[in-house]
Protein backbone atom coordinates (compact mmCIF):
# COMPACT_ATOMS: atom_id res chain seq x y z
CA UNK A 1 0.00 0.00 0.00
CA UNK A 2 1.30 3.23 -0.81
CA UNK A 3 0.97 5.81 1.88
CA UNK A 4 1.09 9.85 1.73
CA UNK A 5 4.51 10.93 2.83
CA UNK A 6 4.28 13.89 4.79
CA UNK A 7 5.84 17.51 3.16
CA UNK A 8 8.45 19.60 4.79
CA UNK A 9 8.03 23.38 4.94
CA UNK A 10 11.07 25.71 5.59
CA UNK A 11 9.33 28.81 7.04
CA UNK A 12 10.82 32.11 7.98
CA UNK A 13 9.00 33.78 10.38
CA UNK A 14 10.32 37.43 9.91
CA UNK A 15 12.77 39.74 12.30
CA UNK A 16 10.78 39.40 15.34
CA UNK A 17 7.55 40.88 15.69
CA UNK A 18 4.75 38.36 15.19
CA UNK A 19 2.38 40.26 12.83
CA UNK A 20 5.43 40.38 10.59
CA UNK A 21 4.87 36.74 10.15
CA UNK A 22 2.88 36.18 6.01
CA UNK A 23 -0.45 34.82 6.08
CA UNK A 24 1.33 31.82 4.26
CA UNK A 25 3.34 30.93 7.07
CA UNK A 26 0.77 31.49 9.48
CA UNK A 27 -1.04 29.18 8.34
CA UNK A 28 1.44 26.60 7.41
CA UNK A 29 2.61 26.85 10.96
CA UNK A 30 -1.28 26.12 11.98
CA UNK A 31 -1.44 22.87 9.59
CA UNK A 32 1.61 21.10 10.33
CA UNK A 33 1.80 17.92 12.72
CA UNK A 34 5.48 18.84 13.74
CA UNK A 35 7.36 22.07 14.49
CA UNK A 36 11.30 21.80 14.28
CA UNK A 37 12.89 24.61 15.75
CA UNK A 38 16.88 25.18 15.73
CA UNK A 39 18.88 26.04 19.05
CA UNK A 40 22.46 26.38 19.41
CA UNK A 41 24.58 24.44 21.35
CA UNK A 42 25.08 27.74 23.47
CA UNK A 43 21.72 26.82 25.32
CA UNK A 44 20.17 30.22 24.31
CA UNK A 45 16.01 30.12 23.72
CA UNK A 46 14.76 29.74 20.50
CA UNK A 47 13.48 33.18 19.56
CA UNK A 48 11.97 32.03 16.44
CA UNK A 49 9.94 29.18 18.85
CA UNK A 50 8.98 32.50 20.89
CA UNK A 51 7.48 34.36 17.86
CA UNK A 52 5.45 31.66 16.60
CA UNK A 53 4.23 30.19 19.98
CA UNK A 54 0.84 31.80 20.31
CA UNK A 55 -0.32 30.67 16.47
CA UNK A 56 0.64 27.02 17.58
CA UNK A 57 -2.59 24.82 19.39
CA UNK A 58 -1.54 21.80 22.20
CA UNK A 59 -1.37 18.55 19.43
CA UNK A 60 1.50 20.16 17.51
CA UNK A 61 4.63 18.37 18.77
CA UNK A 62 7.26 20.62 19.12
CA UNK A 63 10.84 18.91 18.74
CA UNK A 64 14.10 21.09 19.27
CA UNK A 65 17.09 21.12 16.88
CA UNK A 66 20.46 21.47 17.93
CA UNK A 67 23.64 22.17 16.01
CA UNK A 68 27.00 22.28 16.98
CA UNK A 69 28.27 26.34 17.07
CA UNK A 70 31.38 25.42 14.82
CA UNK A 71 32.80 26.12 11.88
CA UNK A 72 34.04 22.64 10.87
CA UNK A 73 32.03 21.80 8.04
CA UNK A 74 32.54 18.06 9.19
CA UNK A 75 30.85 18.67 12.45
CA UNK A 76 28.11 20.69 10.66
CA UNK A 77 27.56 18.21 8.20
CA UNK A 78 27.64 15.30 10.61
CA UNK A 79 24.99 17.30 12.20
CA UNK A 80 22.65 17.85 10.06
CA UNK A 81 23.05 14.58 8.68
CA UNK A 82 21.37 13.24 11.81
CA UNK A 83 18.65 16.05 12.11
CA UNK A 84 17.52 15.13 8.73
CA UNK A 85 16.69 11.46 9.85
CA UNK A 86 14.75 12.92 12.62
CA UNK A 87 12.73 14.51 9.78
CA UNK A 88 12.41 11.92 7.20
CA UNK A 89 11.03 9.70 10.05
CA UNK A 90 8.07 11.96 10.62
CA UNK A 91 7.63 12.55 6.96
CA UNK A 92 7.46 8.75 6.42
CA UNK A 93 4.89 8.63 9.00
CA UNK A 94 2.99 10.95 6.68
CA UNK A 95 3.04 13.29 8.93
CA UNK A 96 4.13 17.36 7.54
CA UNK A 97 6.41 19.41 9.38
CA UNK A 98 7.86 22.58 9.35
CA UNK A 99 11.62 24.04 10.22
CA UNK A 100 11.41 27.70 11.19
CA UNK A 101 14.05 29.94 10.95
CA UNK A 102 14.35 33.86 12.11
CA UNK A 103 13.85 36.80 9.35
CA UNK A 104 13.90 35.38 5.87
CA UNK A 105 14.44 31.62 4.67
CA UNK A 106 16.22 32.34 1.85
CA UNK A 107 18.96 34.78 3.64
CA UNK A 108 21.39 33.22 5.72
CA UNK A 109 19.04 30.34 7.37
CA UNK A 110 20.59 27.23 8.55
CA UNK A 111 17.38 25.55 6.75
CA UNK A 112 19.17 25.05 3.61
CA UNK A 113 22.17 23.09 5.41
CA UNK A 114 18.82 20.83 6.48
CA UNK A 115 17.14 20.87 2.97
CA UNK A 116 20.71 19.77 1.65
CA UNK A 117 21.02 16.97 4.07
CA UNK A 118 17.71 15.50 3.07
CA UNK A 119 18.35 16.01 -0.24
CA UNK A 120 21.21 13.99 -0.56
CA UNK A 121 19.52 11.13 2.00
CA UNK A 122 16.04 11.33 0.36
CA UNK A 123 15.36 13.20 -2.96
CA UNK A 124 11.84 11.64 -2.84
CA UNK A 125 10.72 13.88 0.24
CA UNK A 126 8.95 17.15 -0.97
CA UNK A 127 10.33 20.23 0.57
CA UNK A 128 8.71 23.84 0.01
CA UNK A 129 10.63 27.13 1.23
CA UNK A 130 8.43 30.02 2.45
CA UNK A 131 9.99 33.44 2.90
CA UNK A 132 10.14 35.76 4.91
CA UNK A 133 10.45 39.72 6.18
CA UNK A 134 14.69 39.85 6.21
CA UNK A 135 15.67 41.70 9.08
CA UNK A 136 16.89 44.42 7.29
CA UNK A 137 13.31 45.30 5.56
CA UNK A 138 12.00 45.27 8.93
CA UNK A 139 14.93 47.97 10.24
CA UNK A 140 14.30 50.09 7.40
CA UNK A 141 10.79 50.13 7.63
CA UNK A 142 10.94 50.84 11.25
CA UNK A 143 13.16 54.02 10.51
CA UNK A 144 10.88 55.04 8.04
CA UNK A 145 13.47 55.30 5.39
CA UNK A 146 13.90 53.03 2.28
CA UNK A 147 16.71 50.38 1.67
CA UNK A 148 17.31 51.69 -2.34
CA UNK A 149 15.85 53.64 -4.67
CA UNK A 150 15.53 54.20 -8.43
CA UNK A 151 18.40 52.81 -10.25
CA UNK A 152 20.11 52.70 -6.79
CA UNK A 153 21.94 49.02 -5.70
CA UNK A 154 22.13 47.75 -2.25
CA UNK A 155 24.25 45.40 -0.91
CA UNK A 156 23.99 43.03 1.85
CA UNK A 157 26.92 41.92 3.66
CA UNK A 158 27.56 40.25 7.26
CA UNK A 159 30.34 42.00 9.18
CA UNK A 160 32.42 38.83 9.63
CA UNK A 161 33.06 38.94 5.86
CA UNK A 162 35.77 41.09 6.07
CA UNK A 163 37.69 44.48 6.04
CA UNK A 164 38.70 44.77 2.24
CA UNK A 165 35.27 43.29 0.77
CA UNK A 166 33.48 45.87 3.21
CA UNK A 167 36.01 48.64 2.06
CA UNK A 168 35.23 47.97 -1.72
CA UNK A 169 31.25 47.95 -1.37
CA UNK A 170 31.30 51.09 0.84
CA UNK A 171 33.25 52.57 -2.14
CA UNK A 172 30.87 51.10 -4.57
CA UNK A 173 27.39 51.19 -3.56
CA UNK A 174 24.59 53.99 -2.32
CA UNK A 175 22.99 51.56 -0.04
CA UNK A 176 24.55 48.70 2.06
CA UNK A 177 23.41 46.57 4.65
CA UNK A 178 26.22 44.79 7.31
CA UNK A 179 24.51 42.33 9.19
CA UNK A 180 26.26 40.50 12.55
CA UNK A 181 27.32 44.17 13.47
CA UNK A 182 27.06 44.37 16.67
CA UNK A 183 29.80 42.42 17.87
CA UNK A 184 32.48 44.12 15.76
CA UNK A 185 30.54 47.49 16.12
CA UNK A 186 33.66 49.88 16.76
CA UNK A 187 35.18 48.20 14.07
CA UNK A 188 32.55 48.59 11.82
CA UNK A 189 32.42 52.79 12.76
CA UNK A 190 36.06 52.85 12.27
CA UNK A 191 35.37 51.21 8.77
CA UNK A 192 32.69 53.44 7.81
CA UNK A 193 34.61 56.80 9.06
CA UNK A 194 37.63 55.53 6.98
CA UNK A 195 35.16 55.11 3.79
CA UNK A 196 33.46 58.40 4.63
CA UNK A 197 30.67 57.41 5.37
CA UNK A 198 29.01 57.36 9.39
CA UNK A 199 27.17 59.92 8.66
CA UNK A 200 25.32 58.07 6.52
CA UNK A 201 24.81 55.67 9.33
CA UNK A 202 21.99 54.09 11.23
CA UNK A 203 22.25 50.96 13.57
CA UNK A 204 19.07 48.95 14.66
CA UNK A 205 19.80 46.30 17.57
CA UNK A 206 17.18 43.33 18.30
CA UNK A 207 14.72 44.51 15.36
CA UNK A 208 11.00 43.82 16.59
CA UNK A 209 12.33 41.75 19.49
CA UNK A 210 11.63 42.79 23.17
CA UNK A 211 15.40 45.36 24.20
CA UNK A 212 14.33 47.06 20.33
CA UNK A 213 17.22 49.75 19.78
CA UNK A 214 17.08 52.46 17.01
CA UNK A 215 20.30 54.59 16.36
CA UNK A 216 19.46 56.74 13.63
CA UNK A 217 22.52 58.81 13.52
CA UNK A 218 25.15 56.04 14.12
CA UNK A 219 28.22 59.15 14.21
CA UNK A 220 26.43 60.74 17.08
CA UNK A 221 25.64 57.83 19.22
CA UNK A 222 27.27 56.85 22.08
CA UNK A 223 27.95 53.37 23.62
CA UNK A 224 26.21 50.27 22.24
CA UNK A 225 24.84 47.75 22.69
CA UNK A 226 26.74 44.81 20.93
CA UNK A 227 24.06 42.44 20.06
CA UNK A 228 24.42 39.63 17.34
CA UNK A 229 20.96 40.59 16.42
CA UNK A 230 22.01 43.94 14.81
CA UNK A 231 22.49 45.85 11.66
CA UNK A 232 23.99 48.98 10.08
CA UNK A 233 22.30 50.60 7.72
CA UNK A 234 24.64 52.91 5.30
CA UNK A 235 22.75 55.14 2.54
CA UNK A 236 19.57 56.82 1.58
CA UNK A 237 18.98 56.82 5.56
CA UNK A 238 20.45 60.77 5.65
CA UNK A 239 21.43 61.30 1.89
CA UNK A 240 17.48 62.25 1.55
CA UNK A 241 15.21 63.99 3.53
CA UNK A 242 12.44 60.98 3.91
CA UNK B 1 -11.42 71.42 19.51
CA UNK B 2 -8.87 69.00 18.76
CA UNK B 3 -9.71 66.27 16.37
CA UNK B 4 -7.70 63.04 16.07
CA UNK B 5 -5.55 63.21 12.75
CA UNK B 6 -5.77 60.36 10.65
CA UNK B 7 -2.02 58.02 9.74
CA UNK B 8 -0.77 57.04 6.31
CA UNK B 9 0.45 53.39 6.32
CA UNK B 10 2.93 52.66 3.67
CA UNK B 11 2.34 49.14 3.05
CA UNK B 12 4.11 46.43 0.93
CA UNK B 13 1.83 43.40 -0.55
CA UNK B 14 4.40 41.02 -1.74
CA UNK B 15 5.39 39.87 -4.91
CA UNK B 16 2.17 38.44 -6.40
CA UNK B 17 0.92 35.94 -3.99
CA UNK B 18 -2.03 36.87 -1.54
CA UNK B 19 -0.78 34.84 0.94
CA UNK B 20 2.23 36.05 0.71
CA UNK B 21 1.03 39.66 2.94
CA UNK B 22 1.96 39.89 6.31
CA UNK B 23 -0.62 39.30 9.18
CA UNK B 24 -0.09 43.41 10.55
CA UNK B 25 -0.11 44.35 6.53
CA UNK B 26 -3.68 42.08 6.50
CA UNK B 27 -4.67 43.84 9.72
CA UNK B 28 -3.81 47.50 8.18
CA UNK B 29 -5.60 46.58 5.24
CA UNK B 30 -8.74 45.87 6.70
CA UNK B 31 -8.41 48.55 9.30
CA UNK B 32 -8.00 51.93 7.32
CA UNK B 33 -10.80 54.10 5.73
CA UNK B 34 -9.09 54.80 2.33
CA UNK B 35 -6.95 52.41 0.14
CA UNK B 36 -4.49 54.41 -1.91
CA UNK B 37 -3.08 52.44 -5.14
CA UNK B 38 -0.48 53.85 -7.58
CA UNK B 39 -1.21 53.22 -11.10
CA UNK B 40 1.12 54.96 -14.02
CA UNK B 41 -0.53 56.85 -16.71
CA UNK B 42 -0.12 54.09 -19.62
CA UNK B 43 -3.03 52.80 -18.07
CA UNK B 44 -2.26 49.55 -16.87
CA UNK B 45 -4.12 47.47 -13.85
CA UNK B 46 -2.64 47.75 -10.21
CA UNK B 47 -1.15 44.88 -9.72
CA UNK B 48 -1.30 45.77 -6.06
CA UNK B 49 -4.98 46.62 -5.67
CA UNK B 50 -5.72 42.64 -7.65
CA UNK B 51 -3.70 41.14 -4.57
CA UNK B 52 -5.38 42.65 -1.74
CA UNK B 53 -8.94 42.78 -2.82
CA UNK B 54 -10.10 40.27 -1.10
CA UNK B 55 -9.22 41.30 2.00
CA UNK B 56 -11.03 44.05 1.75
CA UNK B 57 -14.63 45.19 2.59
CA UNK B 58 -17.58 47.38 0.66
CA UNK B 59 -17.23 50.39 3.02
CA UNK B 60 -13.98 51.00 2.33
CA UNK B 61 -12.99 53.97 -0.16
CA UNK B 62 -10.44 52.78 -3.26
CA UNK B 63 -8.23 55.54 -4.27
CA UNK B 64 -6.36 55.71 -7.71
CA UNK B 65 -2.92 57.34 -7.06
CA UNK B 66 -2.05 58.17 -10.89
CA UNK B 67 1.79 59.29 -11.54
CA UNK B 68 3.48 60.13 -15.01
CA UNK B 69 6.05 57.72 -16.05
CA UNK B 70 8.73 60.47 -16.72
CA UNK B 71 11.91 60.60 -15.63
CA UNK B 72 11.53 64.13 -15.08
CA UNK B 73 12.32 65.04 -11.68
CA UNK B 74 10.17 68.63 -11.63
CA UNK B 75 7.05 66.37 -13.21
CA UNK B 76 7.23 63.61 -10.80
CA UNK B 77 7.71 65.84 -7.68
CA UNK B 78 4.90 68.22 -8.90
CA UNK B 79 2.65 64.90 -9.30
CA UNK B 80 3.59 63.32 -5.55
CA UNK B 81 2.65 66.95 -3.98
CA UNK B 82 -0.78 66.98 -5.38
CA UNK B 83 -1.10 63.53 -4.34
CA UNK B 84 0.25 64.36 -0.60
CA UNK B 85 -2.28 67.15 -0.55
CA UNK B 86 -5.23 64.57 -1.64
CA UNK B 87 -3.77 62.17 1.16
CA UNK B 88 -3.24 65.24 3.73
CA UNK B 89 -7.40 66.00 3.31
CA UNK B 90 -8.35 62.41 4.09
CA UNK B 91 -5.99 62.41 7.15
CA UNK B 92 -6.97 65.85 7.99
CA UNK B 93 -10.69 64.68 8.29
CA UNK B 94 -9.26 61.66 10.73
CA UNK B 95 -9.45 58.90 8.15
CA UNK B 96 -6.64 56.30 8.42
CA UNK B 97 -4.95 55.83 5.11
CA UNK B 98 -3.08 53.01 3.84
CA UNK B 99 -0.67 53.31 0.47
CA UNK B 100 0.32 49.76 -1.11
CA UNK B 101 2.94 49.24 -3.06
CA UNK B 102 3.96 45.72 -4.86
CA UNK B 103 6.94 43.66 -2.78
CA UNK B 104 8.74 45.50 -0.22
CA UNK B 105 7.50 49.20 0.90
CA UNK B 106 11.31 50.00 1.51
CA UNK B 107 13.00 48.70 -1.90
CA UNK B 108 12.35 50.68 -5.40
CA UNK B 109 8.81 51.76 -4.10
CA UNK B 110 6.99 55.02 -4.85
CA UNK B 111 5.75 55.19 -1.49
CA UNK B 112 8.54 57.12 -0.20
CA UNK B 113 8.12 59.91 -3.17
CA UNK B 114 5.07 60.57 -1.42
CA UNK B 115 6.11 60.43 1.98
CA UNK B 116 8.62 62.56 1.17
CA UNK B 117 6.08 65.54 -0.41
CA UNK B 118 3.95 64.62 2.61
CA UNK B 119 6.58 65.28 5.00
CA UNK B 120 7.49 68.43 3.28
CA UNK B 121 4.27 69.99 3.46
CA UNK B 122 3.11 68.28 6.71
CA UNK B 123 5.65 67.12 9.16
CA UNK B 124 2.68 67.12 11.70
CA UNK B 125 1.27 63.68 9.91
CA UNK B 126 2.29 60.76 11.38
CA UNK B 127 3.51 58.15 8.93
CA UNK B 128 4.24 54.33 9.29
CA UNK B 129 6.23 51.77 6.81
CA UNK B 130 4.94 48.06 6.69
CA UNK B 131 7.57 45.82 5.46
CA UNK B 132 6.40 43.62 2.58
CA UNK B 133 8.42 40.19 0.50
CA UNK B 134 10.86 41.41 -1.47
CA UNK B 135 10.17 39.97 -5.03
CA UNK B 136 13.99 38.28 -4.97
CA UNK B 137 13.25 36.42 -1.72
CA UNK B 138 9.96 35.01 -3.34
CA UNK B 139 11.56 34.16 -6.71
CA UNK B 140 14.25 32.05 -4.07
CA UNK B 141 11.78 30.26 -2.21
CA UNK B 142 10.05 29.21 -5.27
CA UNK B 143 13.39 28.12 -6.69
CA UNK B 144 13.95 26.21 -3.17
CA UNK B 145 17.64 27.84 -3.40
CA UNK B 146 19.42 29.89 -0.50
CA UNK B 147 19.91 33.74 -1.80
CA UNK B 148 22.86 33.59 0.46
CA UNK B 149 24.79 31.52 3.07
CA UNK B 150 27.50 32.17 5.92
CA UNK B 151 29.89 35.41 4.97
CA UNK B 152 28.68 35.79 1.28
CA UNK B 153 27.34 38.84 -0.33
CA UNK B 154 24.01 39.74 -1.57
CA UNK B 155 24.07 42.59 -4.36
CA UNK B 156 20.53 43.45 -5.63
CA UNK B 157 20.99 45.63 -8.58
CA UNK B 158 18.58 47.45 -11.35
CA UNK B 159 19.24 46.00 -14.87
CA UNK B 160 18.91 49.90 -15.79
CA UNK B 161 21.47 50.51 -13.63
CA UNK B 162 24.35 50.09 -16.19
CA UNK B 163 26.63 48.01 -17.56
CA UNK B 164 30.14 49.45 -16.14
CA UNK B 165 28.44 49.04 -12.57
CA UNK B 166 26.67 45.33 -13.04
CA UNK B 167 30.18 44.15 -14.62
CA UNK B 168 31.92 45.10 -11.24
CA UNK B 169 29.10 43.72 -8.78
CA UNK B 170 29.43 40.32 -11.24
CA UNK B 171 33.27 40.04 -10.32
CA UNK B 172 32.59 40.54 -6.68
CA UNK B 173 29.60 39.43 -5.33
CA UNK B 174 28.69 35.43 -4.95
CA UNK B 175 25.12 36.47 -5.33
CA UNK B 176 23.24 39.07 -7.48
CA UNK B 177 19.88 40.35 -7.82
CA UNK B 178 19.42 41.71 -11.46
CA UNK B 179 15.82 42.99 -11.12
CA UNK B 180 13.79 44.05 -14.19
CA UNK B 181 15.38 42.20 -16.21
CA UNK B 182 13.12 41.15 -19.27
CA UNK B 183 13.17 43.76 -21.12
CA UNK B 184 16.68 44.12 -21.93
CA UNK B 185 17.13 39.97 -21.26
CA UNK B 186 19.34 39.90 -23.90
CA UNK B 187 22.08 42.41 -22.73
CA UNK B 188 21.83 40.65 -19.46
CA UNK B 189 22.76 36.91 -20.64
CA UNK B 190 24.98 38.72 -23.05
CA UNK B 191 26.68 40.40 -19.83
CA UNK B 192 26.74 37.34 -17.78
CA UNK B 193 27.92 35.08 -20.44
CA UNK B 194 30.81 37.66 -20.51
CA UNK B 195 31.37 37.53 -16.88
CA UNK B 196 31.47 33.68 -16.71
CA UNK B 197 28.42 33.79 -14.78
CA UNK B 198 25.77 32.59 -17.53
CA UNK B 199 25.73 28.76 -16.14
CA UNK B 200 24.71 30.38 -12.29
CA UNK B 201 21.49 32.49 -13.79
CA UNK B 202 18.42 31.48 -13.26
CA UNK B 203 15.29 34.14 -14.44
CA UNK B 204 11.75 34.17 -12.52
CA UNK B 205 8.97 36.26 -14.08
CA UNK B 206 5.76 37.63 -12.81
CA UNK B 207 6.73 35.82 -9.42
CA UNK B 208 3.53 34.65 -7.94
CA UNK B 209 1.35 36.19 -10.17
CA UNK B 210 -0.51 34.94 -13.74
CA UNK B 211 1.93 33.85 -16.35
CA UNK B 212 4.45 33.15 -13.81
CA UNK B 213 7.58 31.60 -15.41
CA UNK B 214 10.82 29.96 -13.33
CA UNK B 215 14.06 29.12 -15.90
CA UNK B 216 16.51 27.90 -13.07
CA UNK B 217 19.02 27.77 -15.89
CA UNK B 218 19.05 30.45 -18.06
CA UNK B 219 22.29 29.66 -20.24
CA UNK B 220 20.01 26.63 -21.72
CA UNK B 221 16.77 28.51 -21.87
CA UNK B 222 15.41 29.41 -25.81
CA UNK B 223 13.36 32.44 -25.97
CA UNK B 224 11.95 33.85 -22.78
CA UNK B 225 9.00 36.45 -21.90
CA UNK B 226 10.73 39.98 -21.09
CA UNK B 227 8.30 41.33 -18.28
CA UNK B 228 8.63 44.20 -16.39
CA UNK B 229 8.17 42.04 -13.42
CA UNK B 230 11.04 39.54 -13.58
CA UNK B 231 14.48 39.01 -12.27
CA UNK B 232 17.67 37.04 -12.71
CA UNK B 233 19.28 35.45 -9.42
CA UNK B 234 23.15 34.53 -10.06
CA UNK B 235 25.16 32.65 -7.30
CA UNK B 236 24.01 29.78 -5.24
CA UNK B 237 21.45 28.73 -7.80
CA UNK B 238 23.42 26.70 -9.41
CA UNK B 239 27.31 26.22 -7.66
CA UNK B 240 25.75 24.50 -4.25
CA UNK B 241 23.09 21.15 -4.26
CA UNK B 242 20.42 22.46 -2.45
Amino acid sequence: MMTRKGKLYGVGVGPGEPELLTLKAARILQEVAVVFFPRGDKGEQSLALQIVRPLLHPDQELREVTFPMTTSRRALEGAWREVAQTVTAVLDAGRDAAFITMGDSTLYSTFFYLKRALREARPDLEVETVPGIPSFSAAAALLSRPLACGREGLAVVPATRGRAFLRQVLATFENVVILKAGPVLEEMRNLLAEAGRLEEAAYVCRCGMPGQLLEENLAAAGELPGDYFSLILVGNFSRSKF
